[in-house]
């Protein structure tokens, strides 16, 4: 477990909830999916855009959500990430939404740390993850 | 596991995917979820809209999803869904993307049978699951 | 054309950018969806999901924009907002976006002013715009 | 105005609605967006995919909605969509929403005919658009 925590506040929006007046879970992926990129973007001052140029792709494999009380509508909702672990050449990420507070979902992904191959667009190839990248979110 | 499997298939649209060219992963949720709704209107007769006067609500409670090839715009892809397990008053379901055979996306949600309150429309409590309900699903 | 205007700042996400790496049109659309909401809540000190309780619904029934330069992945972009015409029972609601004080997208849309059928939920009649909402927003 | 329509159908799904249990108005432009690419598809012959290697990019520059009465969660909708004029290098395209044959939504958009530059992939050039190509939507 790193001990570097990124943290953000937002507020759901509207367009974000369902007919239940919830966040839809394909929002709340949306909101772990750009709190992965800012948590790097924090940890390595890299921004988002120029991931790919200069530490590489950040693929999914795998995700996870354990929603406890679904935000509703104009929650103010806080999202705390950390790398939970880092391994050879992929790790995970554990995202936590409270609110006022209390835990509401719990996230999870695994990513793979790759390039794209320079011949072939569509393939990506995993590498090693640089360890003075990984020292970055102690 | 029960028996009755729901397949449909689609083809992955432009809007659909991120700069990666890839079905973001909340589209795959979008997926998943409508596959749920789907399976349940072939196996109850009832349809989507008309299941919160009838059997009551199925919030989410978990979700997962495991990328082996994330599906790419144009992909046709087909879904394969069905309920894995029923306990008391909750039931997993599991779905399998395809394209051309193989497999390329799995997924997983864990749901609860319950109920709006009358007296508190945000309120939900969980219910015992029919057995009439889950004879329809072999 | 009131006065009071609506601003904010946000950066485009990863998953709100298609294949083309630009802002999807539909994400321009919950841009400015949720910049009205707010512009709502700065004029008239009602927090959003206390409108219908308080003020009444605002349905949609036109919108409109012209993109002259899609904002890309990573583009701190800002919205302007403001009520460009009240009619009896309608308004029109303008948004400016700009990147770096370049013009890049102009939205519009027009929305009615209404209550829901107490008793008929789906059914919503137009109402008057009351003179003193109207004066918030000079 | 081309005589070539494009019609499909389809049932409005769960996390497409927002907290009225309508089609968000993004997810309109969704449809909207998909059923152009389907209709120059169906006209020209070419799969999405491979436009950008074959006819260009047709990067939107305009669109516009108007919602006479929003598809609700279940509705079956058809989208009937055409060219409505082509001009030098841009051209215009309805869709219009239909749910039991009475119209429900009105959509337009435009469009222009380009292609990417092959030494700044970020910038694109119009192109004007081969008499062979409207011929098609004849």
């Amino acid at each position: 477990m790193t001990t570097f925590v990124f943290r953000r506040q937002l507020t759901v929006e509207y367009g974000h909830c369902d007919p239940d007046g919830v966040a839809f879970i394909s929002q709340l992926y949306q909101y772990f999916d750009t709190s992965t990129w800012l948590l790097f973007e924090a940890a390595l001052g890299v921004k988002p855009p120029d991931f790919m140029a200069t530490i590489g792709i950040l693929p999914l494999v795998e995700v996870r959500a354990n929603c406890r009380k679904p935000p509703r509508f104009g929650d103010v909702i806080e999202i705390a990430s950390r790398v939970s672990e880092f391994r050879r050449s992929s790790f995970n990420v554990e995202h936590r939404i409270t609110i006022g507070g209390e835990l509401a979902v719990e996230g999870g992904e695994t990513r793979v740390w790759a390039v794209r191959d320079k011949n072939a667009e569509a393939k990506i190839s995993s590498r090693p993850i640089p360890p003075e990248i990984i020292a970055r979110f102690s």
